[in-house]
């Protein structure tokens, strides 16, 4: 695992920024999968206007690592995808054609089509401050797990995850959601993981400090051959 | 992880050594470790006609995983080396300065060693009947060490074992063995497991079964990007 | 350029058997080109027993590099694919998906074809004592050309080579033949020439000297950056 | 080869910073070969706040490809080393043991030292307005030259040349320069050639219609199975 420590988010955005794009610029096909979630957004604003109509980047193909419906809507765009579609695959004019939908309807075959389609070159990950990634929370997630289902019941505390997800609306509250698992990302031939704020210290100090173990989806990460970690100063504080 | 049946011990030592051949020729500096025992001697026996005073491998640098030392003979090779230089190193006529030998004086620098000659591009592995690879055993590591030293009270049988390996001969038990950790063979760039026989049938069903546990080592290396487990029949009777 | 110089035909047959192998094992899809004619009769023969039927190598797809198509059947195999096919194919028990025909009828496309494909990984080829390489004849190819077509007119002995080639039947002489050209050729990931036999000494010479002409086509390819040329003594002896 | 076209030459600069960033951003040792003149200096004005004193890019080692000595300064960095020096080395802080100089003293063991160091990862690469690469000009080289000097007699204008390179200052002019020739830079992985204006515009339209040919130098690396020519729309008016 490479460490990388930044001055502050706006570096930690940019390092990414710089390493997604690295993988982007190709000649053939290339299959990266990105993150939803507030901690990338930094790097999606400065993607945007370099990705935007850009016909260099048309051979990249973009896949979401999991996916929470609303309920009652599942067929259209659920929590991730609406987060991706608003933060970049919209702003950046990204056509439908180079985006690879995961979600309730399609997980069981989702690590098949990925093979298929030649894997996974590059993921862009975030991680909690609890050690999840993508949608694998600790105890709801075993390391060997491929692409699956996670329902209400998985924890005690899961209806009140979901409900908080689709920002508290009970009515939209679903019973489950789906998630490439350990053994999925692990797949990936390039990671890049990202966390800033104080409130990651300790999740990042665990990442470097080597110990993997379940309780900790994370860790099971720093195995991988080509995982970057890049972390902000203060998510780095307890190192 | 791609699986490889075939039909017995003598293909799975060719589909094994073509692998390893391939990862040899190169023009570039390349940096493979390979394994000690009896599984792989069918390997070793295909390879070393085709690969001694062969001028086209004298690129290839060698590095073993793990070694046992007999006790009072700490400069000299250990079991693991004497086995490897007897199987291969010897017949083969590979020279000493492509052999970088990991013992219990330099065990503490493997890992940054191998980084600062460019990583190691490919491992041949076996696997153990109760899942340990390398010298990583049920209970004595954790997927997160790196190269490290066992002592013989790291488990109640060890000094048992650490007896059988030089050959039940007291004056020669050594008190620890050190080996390449879990993690340190996560970040090989290709790895290749072999097992044969029906006593290997139980773990590659656990393998391939694809749970993940620290109490079956082996089961890590599973979710590995680039990893080919190679079994005859026997080995894959109860898959 | 790395060049290996081989005891005899059998051990070049050997070293080139070993890097095709070592290319085939892959877990995703892996596009590879490879030569008819006589050079390679003894790779093939190695092959043939350890591709026939074995699953591990359905992700190989095949891709021929030129055609001379019988005058008359311009819908089945011309000299190549059917060379290609008694050698290869048929015996090793190749799926009809795995090949992928060049021939008159598509030539246009195949470097569009091959690219959407993934681009070719792999290509083993030989050399004529001209300096020839597919079907780039000295005078007939510039180092630019993509796949296309050569006329019976493009040089003043090319109505004897194609009478030769088609054993000197004049009512199956074809008027034309396709070849990927050099440009083609020189997208591959990794080349491997093979050359054996006093009559190559001369080119094999040129090859390693290293100057670059047109007039010598296969000179391009020691620009290449990954390239393996593998001669017996009898080629290498004038080095 | 890949094209990519610019809006103008902001554009230009920064999708090639893009792909050299990528590049850099690795674990292991990276070794890179980057361009002096007037065409990069955009490129470098992005790079040296993304570069200076960041830790994570300690592992990247840079190699200049030419070099016209000053005459009687032989021991001193030339124009090309004191360019680099000045848009780049110096400004983005470099370490001196991360620069591998190539001058009059060293020329004749570039190559081998590029191989032993694991051989260049990267290069980028101007071109000039009559096909010029490095130093390898129309007349002075030949496709299968590897490092090499040029004298001051190698073309009629070329006292005039070496004369304007150092400023027209008469009692600087060098008698001789030294140039990675073309096939040690077709060696490279990736290639990354940049051009802009209108001034370039008719060797880009020759560089993508396709045709190779020595009197052309740029037009050999057309063939490179991984060359990225990224151009602006003055650089691209005649396509």
């Amino acid at each position: 695992m490479k460490l990388i420590i930044t001055e502050d988010y706006k570096e930690m955005s940019t390092v990414a920024a710089q390493q997604l794009l690295g993988a982007m610029h190709n000649e053939y096909r290339t299959n990266i999968s990105i993150t939803a979630g507030s901690t990338p957004k930094g790097v999606y604003e400065l993607l945007v206007p370099l990705v935007k109509d850009k016909k260099y980047f048309e051979q990249v193909h973009y896949y979401n690592f999991d996916e929470i419906p609303f309920k009652g809507e599942e067929e259209s765009y659920g929590v991730t995808m609406t987060n991706l579609h608003n933060m970049f695959f919209g702003p950046a004019n990204i056509k439908r054609e180079q985006i690879h939908v995961l979600d309730g309807t399609n997980y069981e075959t989702q690590d098949e089509r990925i093979k298929a389609d030649g894997g996974l070159d590059f993921v862009l990950l975030g991680v909690g401050a609890d050690g999840h990634f993508c949608g694998n929370l600790p105890n709801t997630t075993k390391f060997g797990d491929l692409t699956s289902k996670v329902n209400e019941d998985a924890t005690p505390n899961m209806v009140d995850i979901l409900l908080a997800e689709v920002g508290g609306e009970e009515a939209k509250r679903p019973d489950y959601y789906v998630t490439m698992g350990p053994k999925s990302i692990m797949q990936i031939k390039k990671l890049v993981m990202i966390a800033n704020g104080k409130a990651k210290a300790g999740i990042v100090k665990q990442l470097v400090d080597g110990i993997v173990t379940e309780e900790v989806p994370a860790t099971l990460l720093t195995t991988h051959p080509n995982i970057t970690l890049i972390v902000d100063k203060e998510a780095a504080s307890l190192l």
